[in-house]
């Protein structure tokens, strides 16, 4: 099912796909085409099914794609076909507004736990949750072998947070804070830094 | 300066190094080789070389780049030497995170109004800010010219509230809701998914 080949670029745009075949799936489409696919998310139907042709043959030419196969199938390549507890380390606005955020179990992510090295934040509720200081959170990680983490902590504090995180085992690391983390070549790390986005466009804005 | 032909994945690179460099200079560092950036970025050198190559000539062979110089030009591609007013759309949690955000002033960016839709959000405090109805933001939008917009609203919410941004004169808008907006073709949109980002980690996390 899986090639370690495929470009990363390619592999980005597959979570993509997913959320707007559930987007269809939840309207009560049934079937759908690269080109209606394409339409939905701006991207082109060649395009489409050339990413989709890396992973197999997923549609038959002329009937189009079985959305909830199709569904099941990217789930797959995903490793989204099951539930990965994420630990959140960092309790201020932004965490707080991720520990509220309901849309993470239903496409594969189940926060377990939030953390915070503030000894005044340590013990207070945030979502469903306690804030819970550092030492607890790393006992947690090895203890249920947690391999992902949210990081929504200032730059400042990013890069210790983020080697306490993979020392105690973590492997795959999202960061909302606005800089570069230095990690072994085994760990991932994705960034959300809304400048960098809002910089993109002002490019095309003259 | 500015070339339109520039693949859009080369302009999304730029952020990024306009954000390592102005670190470099905030901790005192005065040149840089793209060596040096590349390490810090995870990105090629080459790689590197051939995005800056594009804009023009900023460093000389050998003596690599004056930091200064380089985020000056870069500036000036990204349209960020000078400040860009923003509206920011929704006030649950995740616009009280992104109106309390530091980050973006001294980054280009200045939001200068929260509008939220919900009467009884409306004339509380945010931030720094007092949520204001939506037909204010209408009224904003145009009056000042207004042309970026952060969307925190639900998914169910967000393409009512793309198009009155873009009615109102709107052109650039980073939406916050996991779904795909449907605008018109002169309309930016960047995209901020936290699950796109956990998924395409996890297939690379067996």
């Amino acid at each position: 099912m899986q090639s370690l080949s495929v470009p990363d670029i390619i592999v980005g745009r597959l979570p993509l796909y997913l959320r707007a075949l559930s987007h269809m799936i939840s309207e009560g489409q049934e079937i759908t085409s690269s080109q209606d696919l394409g339409e939905r998310l701006g991207i082109s139907s060649a395009q489409i099914r050339k990413d989709l042709s890396q992973f197999g043959e997923f549609g038959k030419q002329g009937t189009g794609y079985n959305i909830s196969f199709l569904i099941d199938q990217l789930r797959k390549i995903l490793h989204v076909d099951r539930i990965w507890d994420v630990v959140l380390v960092g309790a201020g606005d932004l965490g707080r507004a991720v520990a509220n955020y309901r849309g993470f179990l239903e496409r594969g992510f189940r926060i377990i736990g939030v953390y915070d090295n503030d000894p005044k934040k340590v013990g207070q509720p945030i979502g469903d949750f306690v804030i819970e200081e550092p030492s607890r959170m790393m006992e947690k990680i090895r203890q249920d072998r947690i391999e992902i983490a949210m990081l929504a902590v200032p730059s400042a504090a990013a890069q210790e947070a983020a080697e306490n995180l993979v020392e105690a085992g973590v492997r795959a690391i999202l960061c909302y804070a606005p800089t570069s983390l230095k990690v072994p070549k085994d760990v991932r790390v994705q960034y959300i830094d809304p400048v960098l986005h809002l910089q993109r466009m002002t490019y095309y804005v003259p």
